[in-house]
């Protein structure tokens, strides 16, 4: 098989936690701020939920920005930047974050009648 | 060392994705649904997202209803069912998932002005 | 459905990875090292590997022993804790993780004949 | 701030645990040897393990590769892959896996004695 040739994904999600490590305080917010500021810059479609953000997109863009917040908070003297994350592609169909909320709320809002 | 005597943590947040391996259906939809119905029977707090659902609350209690959750979709005939998890523990504060939204928001406006 | 009546899975394995958040270092050795000390004190198998450790056994106990771990480092005055982690459970079959990669190495060393 | 000149970082690792999701099989070591044998054509350092496999690299190579993982296992006919992932970078100084759990095993060692 010719490997070299296999393109990345066209579109997909990434719902990632970024963490600095040895920063010295336990708060994180100041630095999920700053990532928040460098996603709304890089025109992707994201949203932020009390545990990780959810970035949308082309798989190249999605992870160049997510290694650009790395990258940023290392700029602010963090040594160490760990991130976990959960990806999703699909060739079946479109998905967004919004439509996978909504089938399972009618699935549940059918179940009530 | 007395590891035997160690506790497990008073409260934690657990955010989770349990997917159903080998259904034979790409999509997941029932099986959050019947999670949900699970978690509100619980009375933990939850609250779902396009990626997964956090819960908090007693770490025991956290993690049984994940197991139940896992048993669940078993009894739906599903041989195996993974999960992924982002968990977390503090002692300095308690805060809740609206308080962590909350504070980078802040964050954000105050930079505006 | 009477939820309050389902059980945790009696075997299950999770793969985490535990960061000490907010300890003004960027190393993470020290505590690795404190927490594979319970978890070899715990009677559980457990394998450490360079971007986390995997445990297996009973539902109940594994999420112990990764509570008990948070509590570990909690008490080194690590003010947050947090875990990523993978967890799987399978009904169809028992399955250790030296099987697990060994299916994967016969598949392999087959394709090479 | 000029967020779109930021670079990605020079060096990552990724841990990974790709699943396809729809198979109507419960065991994924045939997607998971297919995976093995991208990343050996890649050139890039990676070590499986029981619960995933951690690859070593550039960033953009490394999150090329998993992302060719994906375009794989979909033209097998999987409409659906979720990845699981833990990624790390440092500025403090370059760490191999082999480091990572050298360091760990020396403190152990030092505290038998």
């Amino acid at each position: 098989m010719d490997y070299k040739s296999i393109q990345v994904p066209g579109a997909c999600y990434a719902d990632f936690c970024l963490i600095p490590v040895g920063t010295g305080s336990p708060s994180v917010s100041t630095e999920v701020a700053e990532v928040q500021k460098l996603l709304k810059a890089s025109g992707l479609k994201y949203t932020m939920h009390s545990a990780g953000t959810t970035v949308e997109g082309n798989w190249d863009e999605v992870f160049k920005v997510i290694g650009q917040a790395h990258t940023l908070v290392h700029s602010r003297g963090v040594a160490r930047v760990q991130s976990s994350m959960r990806v999703g592609t699909r060739t079946d169909k479109k998905q967004t974050p919004e439509d996978k909320v909504r089938k399972v709320e009618e699935i549940l809002a059918r179940e009530q009648q």
